[in-house]
């Protein structure tokens, strides 16, 4: 996805978020957001995706506020309280008669632990209170259809997480995959370096992914989503060389969106215009849409 | 008040509400709010009012855009809907045991009928739920007795106002003022060019102010709030010689706080942390603080 006008303030709100995180400092939180305005300027070309840019004006502000990782604190909470609710989680899939259409919408509810931004809920805890409702909602745009005939048939899957939180239900969908199909071997992605909310291989090491995928790789880089122009050769050739991709979250759809790797199944909860614009898709639903 | 951090995010995000009033070309958009963060870098200073900042980016995106006034539209609906309005509010102040008072809470409700910004808003009958909600809110901060012994004694007093629409309920205020104390003299003072949603004199002469007030002044410029260091001279002796200045809205005390104009009683209601906590206020609350 390009940078849209409405992307601008959205991004200096969340290094505003960030340098609150970091700091109670005023006349440095302030340096921080000229800085991000500056690397914005000096960035903004109209053929980068949101993603490439959101990464230059994050790096700054990271540099600027002295920090490798503002969210770290909040990355172990959500994972804390994602942990509370797998329980509950495990126990909604196997009592579900589509297990694996159901793992995928509980994965999809665990992109709502998303901080600094419009739409996102602040507080990890509300993940607890509000499942539920979110559940409820169903799928607002459905190709879990779809998605399951490439599973059946699947022999490599590449799937790329989001959020820590979230990552802690992504374990249960790998699960019901591999439980559908149990000939395919799923390649999982983190990022390379902490970014935002993101999991990392520390965090997947952690949950334990090492037991239910096959392998684990990492973006390599300090990105959001993924930087396409700097992928590393083995990460290249999984994203190249599959049956399908699985891409959870906002920002690997404004980083893969700009790509031809194909079939890419987008699990996601449309939390901002820009990208359900982008998409086709109505703001605050959840969604799994299939490009292929 | 000097500019806080939060107030960039929140600044460019006004900026981009300009944008999309004016124009669908994106690439315009985009070039407006780099605009915006260029001129933001090149003019933040530390010693400089969050009001003139801002004043220098909505001057820039103003050309940008290509617009003097890209809120005229909004700016006469505003002021449309308050009239709709105005004999229900008559009504409430006619009726009150304490007519001054109630009438300055209801040109504080006034400065949060922000009309047209959503969309929702623009139906008059949850524009009268609003007020009504709003009205039994009360005030939270209350110098009213203390504004009303000063305005008691006045022989002469300057009347800021804020943004159109709340403008018609500020001229059932300034009658009120004149009802309390008959003998003192009232100048009005607008925006000397259209700025953001705010009364110029045109507004102040549609609505009859000159049947009410003694002399209307404009702030001579175009300016959030006023700009304090080219003020008119007719505007200037006002503000140094009289017994009080009323403020109506944010804009006014962001501009005016940095000045040793005394005493100034602000009425609003505080709809932004910035302001709220620069005010030491709660936030969302109506209120009307005395500095004397």
């Amino acid at each position: 996805m390009k940078l849209k006008s409405e992307c601008i303030p959205c991004l200096l709100g969340r290094v505003l978020y960030e340098a609150n995180l970091v700091t109670n400092d005023e006349s440095l939180r302030i340096k921080t957001l000229l800085g991000a305005c500056k690397i914005l300027i000096e960035s903004y070309d109209s053929n980068l995706s949101s993603a490439e840019i959101a990464t230059k004006v994050h790096k700054t502000a990271y540099k600027l506020l002295g920090t490798k990782d503002p969210y770290k604190k909040l990355k172990e909470e959500s994972n804390r309280l994602a942990l509370q609710l797998l329980p509950k989680i495990k126990s909604i899939v196997e009592n579900s008669e589509e297990r694996l259409k159901t793992s995928m919408l509980c994965a999809i509810i665990g992109n709502i632990l998303d901080f600094g931004i419009k739409g996102s809920e602040s507080d990890p805890s509300v993940l607890i209170e509000k499942f539920d409702r979110y559940f409820s909602e169903g799928l607002k745009y459905d190709d879990s259809g779809m998605v399951e005939t490439l599973l059946r048939d699947a022999e490599d899957i590449v799937f790329v997480t989001d959020n820590c939180g979230e990552i802690v239900f992504d374990k249960i969908l790998c699960q019901e995959i591999k439980r559908f199909n149990n000939r395919l071997k799923i390649t999982l992605v983190v990022r390379g370096e902490p970014i935002l909310t993101d999991a990392t291989m520390e965090d997947a090491i952690q949950l334990g992914f090492d037991e239910v995928v096959d392998r684990i790789l990492t973006t390599g880089t300090f990105a959001v989503g993924l930087d396409i122009k700097e992928i590393p050769a083995a990460l290249k050739k999984a994203l190249e060389d599959n049956d399908l991709i699985i891409c959870k979250g906002m920002a690997n759809y404004e980083a893969l969106s700009e790509t031809d790797y194909k079939p890419i199944a987008y699990l996601l909860r449309t939390k901002c215009t820009a990208i359900a614009n982008d998409m086709n898709l109505p703001l605050n639903v959840n969604a799994i849409k299939l490009y292929d």
